[in-house]
């Protein structure tokens, strides 16, 4: 259950519900429902009791800020039928973090140490607002922020592991996990055809099955959940699909899977770099900091990664990066982009890229067009073109990925 | 109400709740509740039930293909208490439509010309599914396909004027809209009191309210909506409070309103660069290139961007920036590197970025620590020390936003 009228106004998107029904579902939990409603006291008591009525749990996201908006505390008590008791180890952890950033905790956010009378806190760790878990007979309320880091947190931390243990007390234990392969460069329907003997195989209800999931720009997953009795049965589920969907996509699609679960195509990057011992620049046009913003967020980046030049005018192409004068939308001047990289930050490995983000055309140029250059230590650097389709932001996202994936391929070819 | 069990299981995210909640908003229709549920017979009548008990009427998104989980007309036929008819015409538009691609319909298609009686059809144009508006009591059910051009061209064509209808007979014609002011470095329970009079001006239940929208990581967000008659009457509603909210927040908390609307910082960095006639560049280490790769994103950059070095390693500092060999957490680096951002890049004015994103702390500087330089044209560089709370992304997004908008800051007060 979403809470806040922004919702309703379209104003956001509500993303946590999907979330918290695709990590519902891995942990074996089925949600029937979701809602959304808005800062109105009323209407919130109205949706929490409908949610009681049709389900044994509710999680409710958002409207434990400090406001007057703030409200889903004082819906939960009154649903609850008990009062709001001011938890002072709660006030003290805010002033703390008050103190903490140099500034005065006000009135308001004292409202936020506000817990329904037999309700038990879950501390907060990355904000300011609390969550509950908030028990009504033998069902269930757990409150949330609506922040997606803080509600994801709260998630992993207290509400799983609650859940769990009601799972457990039904008798409804019994193990489920999921592993997602992921993949760049391929479509659904692609992947589809190529997994189709695998999803005729599991096609008779059974403990294995497979879902793609096309959410986001990150390229198309391929999840395998399994169900058993135990973890170790799951665990030894997964491996086996995990080896049988891998073989049938290579056959058909060939290198394509670059992760599994959180691996992020840099992280692909960085295992290979880190495995040779080569460190790495970047040069970016047409992405203009795209891609050192996602290297530097791989854990231990300073290891290997030197830094970048983002040579958005022609003008740092030329003075900075030594391209010669001329055309900057060609495989020449990525080329000499990957080893102005590699030269200006002291890399062993370079990548230029250049290309058009539209959605006019450049140097007679087509928008969605993508120029990567690549140099290897001791190499004449190698280029590649791409297209890529999209808006101007998509266009850079989906360059900046597809020049990560092609490096992570050439370091694969090349170790061959 | 969205049907269909991927929703439920995060494999799509529902976008058309948030379309429909803000476009029946502009048409001066609340919407209070949203509600998702999968493809289950009871469950579907038991939403659509409740849907009913709670609201005037009732949008349903889905459900309505030709496969054997499409079951939205079945659940609208139980809950009206009426049998489905075969609707001849409608079968006669699908056979016309597969005939016209060369394909045969099948059976299933069929089904998909099922009408609850008493049930008006809304012809499918872009589809091959029709839309229903089902009449119960005084309330109504609209039912359109789930994939969002189909229904929103159906909104528009057929649901919009039968709502506009039952509004003037209601006597309930009027419009409503709303708009937001973005701010930068203040708490939401700082403005909520910076507001406090605003607030309770408007408490009484009228035609203008407040709310603040801590969504995301951009600043807190305060928006105002109002009702009239007219859209002019709403127009002129908002400028005037808009104005008293500026005001408000001016005297209490300073010059924190950075954008309305859409504008994010950059945008607002970018007009300021623009109505100066100024150039500019930056370099970057803790945020590894997230100032460069925003400031791309604002159309027509390239008239004033000149580009970036992303110096995450100390040698790319002191080699290509010309920073002082030393430590490079300091004050003193970040001036180097804002002069050295607008020398290498050409620029007028050189943005430097510097600190410790944690978790472990480095050169003894805490994580959190930001060193921002900024260098304009004929001016020595000036620094400012920042924290920034959170994890390393976190630190990083912040730090970003936040040298932004000291840039910001910095332009407008030497204009004055």
């Amino acid at each position: 259950m979403a809470v806040g009228t922004e919702l309703l106004l379209g104003q956001i998107a509500d993303t946590n519900s999907a979330w918290l029904g695709e990590h519902l579902a891995t942990n074996g939990v089925a949600s029937h429902f979701h809602q959304a409603v808005g800062d109105n006291h009323d209407r919130i008591v109205l949706a929490l009791r409908t949610a009681l009525a049709r389900s044994d749990g509710v999680i409710t996201c958002g409207g434990l800020g400090p406001t007057q908006d703030d409200i889903t505390r004082d819906a939960i008590a009154e649903v609850m039928g008990v009062e709001l008791v001011r938890n002072q180890a709660i006030v003290d952890l805010i002033a703390g973090f008050f103190e903490a950033r140099g500034r005065a905790m006000t009135a308001n956010n004292a409202r936020q140490a506000d817990v329904p009378q037999g309700a038990a806190v879950i501390p907060q760790v990355v904000g300011t607002a609390p969550g509950l878990i908030c028990p009504i007979g033998n069902k269930v309320i757990y409150a949330v922020p609506g922040v997606p880091y803080e509600m994801t947190e709260m998630f992993e931390r207290a509400i799983l592991p609650d859940l769990r243990a009601r799972m457990a007390e039904a008798g409804e234990e019994g193990a489920i996990a999921s592993r997602v392969l992921r993949t760049w460069g391929a479509s659904e329907s692609g992947l589809a055809e190529a997994l189709q003997d695998r999803i005729d195989a599991l096609d008779a209800p059974g403990d294995v099955t497979l879902a793609f999931l096309a959410s986001g720009i990150e390229g198309i997953k391929v999840r395998i959940t399994a169900k058993a009795r135990t973890l170790e049965d799951v665990s030894s589920l997964l491996d086996k699909e995990e080896t049988e969907v891998r073989r049938a996509i290579d056959d058909r699609l060939g290198d394509i899977v670059f992760g599994v679960d959180d691996e992020s195509m840099e992280v692909a990057v960085a295992q290979r770099l880190i495995a040779r011992g080569l460190s790495f620049g970047v040069a970016e046009s047409l992405t203009g900091g795209l891609i050192a913003s996602r290297l530097v967020n791989v854990p231990g980046a300073s290891a290997w990664f030197r830094g970048g030049v983002v040579a958005y005018d022609a003008r740092v192409k030329f003075a900075v990066l030594g391209v010669p004068e001329g055309p900057v939308v060609t495989e020449a001047a990525a080329a000499a982009m990957a080893e102005g990289a590699a030269r200006v930050t002291g890399a062993d490995v370079g990548l230029g890229i250049t290309g058009v983000a539209g959605p006019e055309e450049q140097e007679g140029v087509a928008a969605g067009t993508v120029f990567v250059g690549l140099s290897l230590p001791g190499q004449p650097a190698q280029t590649r073109e791409l297209r890529v389709p999209g808006d101007r932001e998509r266009v850079r996202q989906y360059g900046a990925i597809s020049a990560l994936d092609l490096l992570r391929r050439t370091l694969d070819a090349s170790t061959a």
